[in-house]
């Protein structure tokens, strides 16, 4: 069920990218906040939840939130820590120096995106 | 109906960006071809249209086609220059590039993405 693209951690050592520590069952966001903030799993696993279902699975290497970084707009989803969890934090003042200095991340985001946008039109 | 960003074509200047022409009702790309370029309107508008039904109306400044260019995958759908057009032709090769050049491109394409992933799980 993790269907995030694989995103390799190497390259964005240089950039001090803070990691906090999630306990299994805590909340990352809540569907509806304001977030600033885009999110890499370096170890554990994370829900992310919309109407009480599992919406995805993110595993290690696997990126989440990164609408309400881009756009600006209200978290559209819940996600949840379901295991004790390491995750990487970008906030939005350092999202272009960290496009510049790594254009893989940046197209790293881009195909994660373009999955979900084909996944729901299947969907549909 | 244009509801793409608008994007600053002098960040592309200095990238030399070639442009084509289209003639009305001429068609860009079909649904179901493999594709390996996006594209941006400089000047007139395209259809982008699916199951005979019109998505999206991309004006000048506007960008479509992204989605094979970063998935490789089959496009999507198809898009026709609803009036004479000039159009930007972004290739795979230099994409990378662009990206390291212009981070405001990349967040660009990014942006419009999110709106596509928003508005077709309000849809859903």
């Amino acid at each position: 069920m993790t269907e995030n693209p694989e995103f390799d951690f190497s390259l964005l050592a240089r950039d001090n990218i803070p990691v906090r520590q999630f306990a299994a069952d805590e909340k990352i966001f809540l569907a509806g906040e304001a977030g600033s903030s885009m999110f890499i799993v370096r170890s554990g696993k994370v829900a992310i939840k919309s109407g009480g279902m599992i919406l995805e699975s993110v595993g290690p290497g696997g990126l989440f939130g990164e609408m309400a970084l881009i756009d600006g707009s209200p978290r559209s989803a819940t996600a949840v820590a379901t295991e004790d969890s390491e995750i990487a934090v970008i906030e939005q003042p350092g999202l272009l120096g960290l496009i510049q200095q790594n254009p893989k991340f940046a197209l790293t985001v881009m195909q994660l995106m373009a999955r979900r946008i084909r996944r729901t039109n299947e969907s549909l």
